[in-house]
C-alpha cells in the first residue's frame, strides 16, 4: 500500500557572537614559517616522502591497518606511523606528510602519552604534516557533496582537537583518485585550501600540458561564487606519486640501494647522482619555476622508513655534494605545502582552467569510466545511508542527551558517521575495491545504522512521549519489512530533514489488501501534471507530455547491454572494475517487446514491464508529482554466455542537442558535456562510447531551445549521449574480466545467493521548459538525498515518562525556510556547540525566481533551543571564518568562459546572505527551550 | 717438465711470560648476570628474536649487505641492524643476538660514534648478544679444520676489540648447516662455547629424540682429547630455527598480527594466546626442563625490526597476563646463552652422544649429501686459497713491515683472509649458491691472492735481497703459466709453509723440450716403494703392490656415473645442489675399455687413460712417493641427453670390510662408517646409495684385519663404501633440476666458455699395512693441504738495496719440528704480536711411533726472531687460556663407545706438551734479530 503524508519539519534560528576555536593554538613553528632552506640560484627539488594509504581495497580498512592479509597485500599502517615517527626522530631535516585520518586516528588512540608528545611535537616543529586531512581521500566521481564535506570535516575534527593550528592541512592531496571533479576543487576552496595536487588526469592531457609547461595552474572551479573564493592553485604531480624510477627505496620496491661503501662491489654513487641530476632536469623542463616535487613514496610504503630514510638521506648527501663541482642540482626533504609556497613566493601570472578532469583514461582505449557505475547496490546504499546519518544528526540535536541514552539503550552517530566517512574513500563507493571489502563497506555501515537506530528510537521517544515498538524497515528496497508485514495494525512515524515542506508517498510491505490510514493531516493532492505514452506494439515508453506547459516530446525508453571488451588486436584492454571498455559501438536491446500490465489507484498510476528474465521496470505516476519514475530491476545479468555486460536504460529522442547534454559535479553546480571534446585539449577520441562518459552524481539532462528532458538519479551512476537527442546512464554491470589496475577481480557481484547481484533502482524524469527545469530538479534532487525517514512501531506503543504527553507531530522550525535554501547540515559537534550548514542551491541563472541571493533571518527560527552564539566557520569547520587567510596567485585570462559573480555581504548580524550556490557554516552554541 | 726439490723450512721458538688480553673488559653487566628474570614454577617460554643472515647464497655477500637485487630475494643487512638497535634501544626487556660477523664488520665501520657506543652499550647491557661470533657460520661438511679455526678466529679477533669481553661469544649456533660434524664440535669445545644449538638433523634422528627427550645432551667430540675438553653441551632446536607456526612477524612472513583493539574487526588476542599455549605445551614434551626455547625470526629477518617487536611485545603481554587467570606459561625475551643457563641450571644428568650428525635428511630419500661434491672446482680453489694463505701469513711474520710495502707495492693479506672466512660459509664451499654468487666467492679468492702476492714478493725479495719479475703460475692447473713457457730460462722459488722437510715434485710448463735445473740441493731419491698393474684388455688399473711391505691388492679403479634423479613415483625429489638422489642404484661405466699410453722417466712413470671424451685420469708413480697419485679430468659432464649426471671414481676391491669404512672429520679425527647403520638410532634406510655417503674432506679407507686402501683427496668430497670391499668418491656433478631447497637453479656449471666445467683434481692412493698407514696419510694429508708455494722468475733478478746480499736458501726455524708436531697457525695478530698454533696431528694409537704426546721445546727456535713473550689462548684467540671457565655439565654414560684421554701437563714452561690430537694456540711478542 502506499500513503501520502505530508510533513513540514525543521526551522533554524541563528543568533550571531563569537567564541574561540578549538583547543587552542600552540606554539610551534609549523606551517610556512617551518619550510626547509632552499637555494635561490640553483633548480631546488623538493623531496616529499609520503605513503598512500587506501582505506580500504584489496583489504579492509581494518586489514590494512593492522597489516594481516599479507598474501592479499602486504600493508599494514600501523607499521608505517611507527617506523615513520622513529625516523623523523632520528633527524629533524627529515619530513613526512600523513593524509587519512581514519588510519592516523586508529594509530592514535592506541600510543602512549609519551608517545603522543612526541607526534605533537613533530608536527609543532612541521617535521610531520598533515596534508588533505580528511577522513580518507575521497572519490570525486562517484561522492555526493554532502559526504564529501562531512568526510572532510571529521578528517579536520580530529586533527583540530588533537593538533590544534599546526594540524590543520594547508594542502589538498588527491594524488589517486580516478580523475578529478570541479565541485571538489570548489569545496576545497572553501575549506581554506591554499592548493592542490594529484596525480591522474588523461594521458593526453597531461602530454599536452607538458609541453606547454601548465602542470600547474589556477582551477577556477566554480561560476556562481565571486573570485578568488573558488580559485584552487591546482599542480599536477610529475610522476603520479611515484618516486621517479631507479629511486623507489621502499621494502616494496626493487630499486638498487645507494651502495657508498667503495670497500664494496657495486659501489654506485656516481651513477645515481648523475642520473638523479639527469630526472630532475627532464623534470624540470615541464615546470614554470627553479623548484620540482618529487612524491618518494607510493601505495602503503614506509612500513619499513629506515629503508626510504637512510637512501634519501644518501642521496641528498651525494647529489648536494656535487655542488662543489659545479652541479646546479639542491634537493632537499620538503612538503607538499613548503613546495608550494615556492611557488607562490614565485610570483608568476598562471594560466586559468574552469572545467574538470573528467573522463580520465591512462592510455588510448582505457577510459576509467566504467567505475561511474561499479556495485550499483553499494552506491545506493552509501546514498541511503547519508540520509539516515543527517536524520541521525539532526535528531540527536533535537532530542540532545535523551537521544544518545534512552529507552532504547546507547546511541551513537559516530558510528555512521566514520562509516560514511570511510565509504567516500575512493576504492569504496567507487565500486573498485575487492568483493569481500566491498562487504565490509556494506557491514560498516549496517553497524552504523543500528547504532543510528537506537538513537533515533531515543529521540522519537523523547520528542514524542511515546515508547514504541520500533521497526526500521532496513529491506523496503526488496519490499520486504519483517514485523511488519503480518500486523494489522501499526503505527508509521515520519521525519523530514529538510527545512521545508515535502510531498512523498510511502509504500509499505504489507499482507491485507484494505487499510485505514490515520493521519494527522490525510489528504490528497489531486493535480495531474505529466502523462506518459506507450507503443501498443512493443510495449515501450514512446513519449512523455507535460499537460500544464502543454510539451510533448516522442521518447524511446529501454534498456540495452554493451558487451564488454576482453580485450582485442586494437588494444588488449578489457573491460573492468574501473574501466568501460564496450566491445562494439552499438548496445544490444534487452527486449524488443516487453510485457506490460497496469495498476491504477487514486493515488498512482504504474506500467509493469517486463524486459527479461532480469529486467523490468515499473513506470510510476503519481497524481501530485510532476516527474515520472521508473524504477528498474536489473540482475542477476547473466553471463553463462561468457560475455560480460553492462546495462543501460537509454532515451531517444528527437530533441537537436548538437553533442551538447549536462551532468552534476556531485550533486551541485551543472557542467555542460560536449560528445567528442575537452575544453582544454584538442582530443584524439579512441573510445567513441567510453570515452563520452561522465559521472552523474544526481542528474543528466539535455534541452533544445524549448525544451529540457531531465533524469534524477538516486545514486551516482555513469551517464552519456551518444547520439543527439539521446540520453543513456549505466545501471549495473557485470563482468568476467579484471581490467589490471591491482584490484584484481572481475566484478562480478555474487548477490545474497551468489547467482549474481539484483539491483533497484529509480530514474525520475522530467520534461519542462528549460527555464523552468532547473526549479524542479534542484527541489527533487535534494528531497531524494534527504528524504523524510520512515519508521514503523508495532501498535502504538505505551506513554514515555520522561515527556508529560504524547504528541502526534512535532516541528523542530518555527517556519520553513525557502525553496532555495537548504539546510545541508545540523549536527552535534561537541558537548557545547552545533554544526550547522545553509545552502543556496540554485546556480545563477538557472531559476528566475530562486537564482537570486536572499536572505535568512536567523532570529528565533528553532522551535525547541534558543542559540546563545554563532561563530561562522570555514566550510571544514576548521577554522573561523574570519581567520581564513590563503595564498594569493595572480591569474591570467581562463581558457573557457567563466562567467564572473560577485559577492554580497550580510545586512545584519542576524540576517545570513547567501548567494547563489553557497554555503555558509556555523559554529552555535543553544540553550534548549 | 718436473723437478724434484727438498726443502727444509721453518723452526719454531717460544718463550712463555704473560700479557693482558685485547682491549680489556669494560664494566657491563654482560654475560650470564644479565639475563631476564624467569619463574622457577612456571613453564618459562625463551623467546630468542634472532636473524639468519647468510654471507652469500642466492645473493653475494655485499649484494645481501645492502639489500640489492630483491627481485631475487629481499634481503639487506644493513636495514638488519639499523632497525634492530633503534627497536632495542625502545625497550630494554628486548634481547637480540648477532652472529655473522662479516656483516656486522661491514656495517659497524659506517656508523658514526655516537651510534657505537650506544651499540656499544647495548652489547655490556646484555641486550645485543653475539652468538657464535665467526666471521660467517661455517658449513660442517665439505670444510677443514684450518680454515674453520681461521674464520672464527677473524670474527672473534673484530668482536674482541670492539666490545672487550662482552662481545666474547659463548655460545655456538649453527642453525643452518645441513648437518654436523663432531671435529666442529670439538673445536668449538676448545674455543670455550658452554653450548651448541642447531637446527638441521635426520628427521628420523629428531623424532627419536623427541620421543626419547633426547633433544639435548653433552656431544663427547673427541675420542683423543681428555674429558671434558671437547665436551660440547647440544641442543637441538625445536622448529629448525623458525618461529613456532602462527607467530611469524617479519615483513617476510605472512603470519596475522596480534589485533588487540577491541574496537576493530578481527581482535584475535584470545585465539592468539590460547594457540600460542598449546604450541608451548606441546613443545614441552619433548625437553626435559621447565624451560624451552624459541626461535623468533629466521633468514634475513628483523629487516624491519618493529614489525618483530611490536608483536612480541603484545605476545609477551597478553600471554603473561593470563597467569592472573590460572595460566601457568611464562615467557619472555631471552637469547640462546639465558636459556643454556637455565638448563645448567637444571642440574641434570645430560645423556653423551660421541658420532656426529651426518649424513642429514629432512625426509625420505632427501639426503642432502650432494653438497659434499657440488662445484668441485671451487671446493679445490677454496683448499688451495687456504695453502695460499698460510704461506702470505708466515711470510708476513718472517719479513715483517717489508712484506706489507716494498718494491712491489702494498701487500696485504687480510683481503685473502676475509675471502677464505666468507669462503667457509654454509653456501660458500658448501656448493649450494647461485652460480653468480659462486663465482664472487672465487673473485674475492682471486683478489685476495692479488693482495697475498704483492706481499709474497715483498717479502722474498726481503728475505732474499733479490728483486725478481715474480710470476705466479695460477694457471697451473690446466698446466698453463703465461710469461714463463715462452722463456729460455727462469727461476723457481718454493716456500715450504710446513715446520718440517718434505719432497715435492713441481710441474711447470714449458716449450722447450731439454732443461737444466740449477738446485742448491738437487738430486734424487730413488726409492721404488709401489707397482701399479693393468688390465691388458680394459686399460683399467687391476691392482696394486706395496713392494716394501709385499702386499698386494686386486683393484679395479674406474670411473662411473649415477644418473641423478629427477623424480618419480616413490618421491618428488630430485637430485640437486643439495641432494643426492641417483635414479638407480647401479652407476653406469664411463667406459669399459680405456685406451691408455705410458710415459715413463728417471723420476717419475705415468700411464694415461682416456676413458671418454669428457673423462680422463693419468695414473702416476713417483720414484720416491709411497702412494699412487690418480690425476682425473672430468668434464664438460655431457647433458644433451637430458640426464644429470653425478661421477664417480670407484675402487673394488676383494677386501671383507663387513659394512665399515672410515672418513675423516674435516680433516683431522677418523669417524667409522657403517653401511646403512646410525650408530644412535635404528636406521629406516630410503636411499641405498645417497643414504650412505658422508663427507670426505681429505681422506677415506678401509681395511680388513692385513690391510689398508686410504684415498687421499685433495678437496672435499661425498664418499662412501657401498659394497664390501669397495671405495668411492664423487668427483663431479651436473644436474638439470633444481632440488627444491631454495637455491632455485639447477647445479650445470657453464665453465669458463659455457659449455660445462671441466674439473681436474688428483687422488693419492695408499696401500699398506694398517698399522703403517696412519704414518703415511697423516703425513701426506698434511703436505697436500700446506704444501711448499712455488715462484716463477724471468731471468734471476737484481739485488734489492734494503738486504745485503742474495741468498739462495733460507729458512725461518733452527731446526725441523718431529712430524707428529704440525705448525698449523703462524700469523701476524696486531702490530705487536703474532699468533702461533702448534697441533698433535696423530690420534692416540694410530701409530706406534707418533701417537705418543710429544714435548717441543720452543725455546730458540726461530732463526729471524726472538720470542719476547709468550701467552696461552684459547683455540678462538679471544681469552687467555687460564680464563677460560666453562659450564659444567653432569654426564651420563656415552651410548657408543668413547675412548677416555687422559691429560698431561707441560714439564716447564719452555716445554710444551702436546697429546695426541691437541692444538695449543699461543700468542706471542718478538723481535726481530
Amino acid at each position: 500500500m502506499a500513503a501520502l503524508v505530508r510533513r513540514r519539519s525543521l526551522y533554524l534560528l541563528l543568533s550571531v557572537c563569537p567564541f574561540l576555536l578549538g583547543p587552542g593554538a600552540n606554539g610551534g613553528r609549523c606551517g610556512y614559517q617551518a619550510c626547509p632552506a632552499i637555494k635561490p640560484g640553483m633548480l631546488n627539488v623538493h623531496l616529499v616522502p609520503h605513503t598512500h594509504d587506501d582505506v580500504g581495497w584489496l583489504k579492509t580498512v581494518d586489514q590494512y591497518y593492522y597489516g594481516g592479509q599479507t598474501n592479499t597485500q602486504r600493508a599494514g599502517v600501523q607499521y608505517i606511523l611507527d617506523s615513520v615517527i622513529t625516523e623523523l626522530q632520528a633527524d629533524p631535516r627529515r619530513r613526512f606528510i600523513y593524509v587519512e585520518v581514519a588510519f592516523f586516528y586508529r594509530w592514535w588512540r592506541q600510543q602512549s602519552d609519551s608517545m603522543k608528545e612526541l607526534v605533537k611535537q613533530l608536527v609543532d616543529e612541521g617535521r610531520l604534516e598533515f596534508v588533505n586531512g580528511g577522513w580518507c581521500m575521497n572519490d570525486e566521481a562517484t561522492t555526493h557533496y554532502s559526504s564529501i564535506i562531512d568526510q572532510m570535516t571529521l578528517g579536520f575534527q580530529f586533527l583540530n582537537n588533537t593538533f590544534g593550528k599546526c594540524g590543520r592541512p594547508r594542502v589538498a592531496w588527491h594524488i589517486d583518485p580516478f580523475g578529478h571533479s570541479r565541485e571538489q576543487a570548489s569545496l576545497f576552496a572553501q575549506m581554506g585550501f591554499d592548493g592542490f595536487f594529484f596525480g591522474r588526469l588523461d594521458y593526453q592531457d597531461k602530454r599536452n600540458r607538458e609541453n606547454e609547461r601548465e602542470m600547474e595552474q589556477v582551477w577556477r572551479a566554480s561560476v556562481n561564487l565571486p573570485e578568488p573564493s573558488a580559485d584552487l592553485f591546482t599542480g599536477v604531480l610529475p610522476n603520479g606519486y611515484n618516486p621517479p624510477r631507479m629511486f623507489c627505496w621502499d621494502m616494496l620496491c626493487s630499486d638498487e640501494p645507494i651502495k657508498d661503501d667503495k670497500n664494496l662491489d657495486e659501489y654506485n654513487v656516481d651513477q645515481i647522482v648523475y642520473y638523479f641530476n639527469q630526472t630532475a632536469y627532464k623534470q624540470a623542463t615541464h615546470y614554470r619555476t627553479n623548484h620540482i616535487i618529487m612524491t618518494m613514496g607510493s601505495d602503503f610504503h614506509f612500513q619499513d622508513a629506515n629503508m626510504w630514510y637512510k637512501n634519501l638521506d644518501k642521496l641528498i648527501k651525494y647529489v648536494n655534494a656535487a655542488q662543489e663541482t659545479g652541479s646546479n642540482v639542491n634537493v632537499l626533504y620538503s612538503t607538499p605545502s613548503c613546495y608550494l609556497y615556492e611557488l607562490n613566493r614565485a610570483n608568476l601570472t598562471w594560466s586559468v582552467k574552469s572545467d574538470d578532469f573528467f573522463p580520465y583514461a591512462d592510455g588510448p582505449h582505457e577510459f576509467w569510466t566504467g567505475y561511474f557505475t561499479s556495485r550499483p547496490a553499494l552506491k545506493r546504499y552509501e546514498r541511503l545511508s547519508n540520509n539516515f546519518l543527517q536524520v541521525c544528526n539532526q535528531l540527536e540535536v533535537l532530542a540532545a542527551a535523551d537521544s544518545r541514552s534512552g529507552p532504547y539503550g546507547v546511541g551513537d552517530s559516530s558510528v555512521l558517521r566514520k562509516a560514511m566517512a570511510v565509504a567516500q574513500h575512493h576504492d569504496a563507493v567507487s565500486g573498485t575495491e575487492k568483493q569481500h571489502v566491498a562487504n565490509d563497506y556494506a557491514k560498516k555501515l549496517a553497524r552504523g545504522w543500528e547504532q543510528c537506530e537506537v538513537l533515533v528510537s531515543n529521540a522519537l521517544s523523547s520528542l514524542s512521549g511515546m515508547k514504541q515498538n520500533f521497526i526500521f524497515c532496513d529491506q523496503l528496497n526488496i519490499s520486504v519489512c519483517h514485523g511488519i508485514e503480518e500486523l494489522s495494525k501499526f503505527t508509521v512515524t515520519l521525519y523530514n530533514p529538510l527545512a521545508r515542506a515535502v510531498n512523498v508517498y510511502v509504500r509499505i510491505p504489507v499482507n491485507g489488501t484494505e487499510y485505514t490510514v490515520h493521519d494527522p493531516r490525510a489528504g490528497l493532492v489531486p493535480n495531474q501534471y505529466i502523462r506518459v505514452t506507450f507503443d501498443a506494439h512493443t510495449g515501450l515508453i514512446n513519449g512523455i507530455e507535460n499537460l500544464l506547459k502543454n510539451l510533448s516530446l516522442p521518447i524511446t525508453q529501454s534498456f540495452h547491454w554493451y558487451t564488454a571488451s576482453t580485450g582485442d588486436k586494437v588494444s588488449s584492454q578489457p573491460s573492468g572494475a574501473y574501466i568501460f571498455r564496450p566491445k562494439q559501438e552499438q548496445p544490444l536491446p534487452t527486449a524488443k517487446n516487453v510485457k506490460t500490465y497496469t495498476v491504477q489507484t487514486d493515488l498512482f498510476q504504474e506500467v509493469y514491464q517486463n524486459f527479461s528474465a532480469w529486467c523490468s521496470q515499473v513506470v510510476r505516476l503519481y497524481k501530485d508529482q510532476q516527474f515520472v519514475e521508473l524504477e528498474w530491476t536489473v540482475g542477476p545479468i547473466p553471463v553463462g554466455d561468457g560475455v560480460g555486460k553492462e546495462v543501460i536504460s537509454r532515451f531517444d529522442t528527437s530533441l537537436k542537442t548538437k553533442g551538447i547534454f549536462y551532468t552534476d559535479s556531485n550533486g551541485r553546480e551543472i557542467l555542460t558535456r560536449r560528445r567528442d571534446y575537452r575544453p582544454t585539449w584538442k582530443l584524439e577520441q579512441t573510445e567513441p562510447v567510453a570515452g563520452n562518459y561522465f559521472p552523474v552524481n544526481s542528474r543528466i539532462y539535455m534541452k533544445d531551445s524549448k525544451m529540457q528532458l531531465t533524469v534524477l538519479t538516486d545514486r551516482s551512476q555513469g551517464g552519456s549521449s551518444i547520439k543527439d537527442g539521446s540520453l543513456e546512464l549505466m545501471v549495473h554491470r557485470r563482468l568476467l574480466c579484471d581490467d589490471n589496475r591491482g584490484v584484481g577481480e572481475a566484478l562480478s557481484e555474487p548477490g545474497y545467493d551468489g547467482k549474481g547481484l539484483v539491483v533497484r533502482g529509480k530514474h525520475l524524469v522530467f520534461l519542462d521548459t528549460v527555464s523552468a527545469s532547473a526549479e524542479l530538479h534542484r527541489l527533487q534532487a535534494q528531497a531524494e538525498y534527504m528524504a523524510p525517514w520512515t519508521v514503523m512501531a508495532q501498535g502504538t506503543g505505551t506513554a514515555y515518562s520522561s515527556r508529560p504527553k504524547h504528541i502526534a507531530e512535532f516541528s523542530a522550525l518555527k517556519e520553513e525556510l525557502p525553496p532555495n535554501v537548504h539546510l545541508l547540515t545540523l549536527a552535534q559537534w561537541d558537548s557545547q556547540s552545533f554544526l550547522i550548514r545553509l545552502e543556496h542551491q540554485f546556480e545563477m541563472g538557472e531559476s528566475s525566481v530562486y537564482s537570486k541571493p536572499i536572505t535568512v533571518d536567523l532570529a528565533n527560527l528553532f522551535s525547541t533551543f534558543k542559540i546563545i552564539s554563532v561563530e561562522e566557520m570555514s566550510l571544514g569547520f576548521n577554522q573561523r571564518k574570519e581567520d581564513v587567510s590563503r595564498l594569493k596567485w595572480r591569474t591570467g585570462p581562463a581558457k573557457d568562459s567563466v562567467k564572473s559573480a560577485s559577492s554580497r555581504k550580510d545586512s545584519s548580524k542576524h540576517e545570513v546572505v547567501l548567494n547563489p550556490m553557497e554555503i555558509r557554516t556555523f559554529r552555535v552554541r543553544i540553550q534548549y527551550l
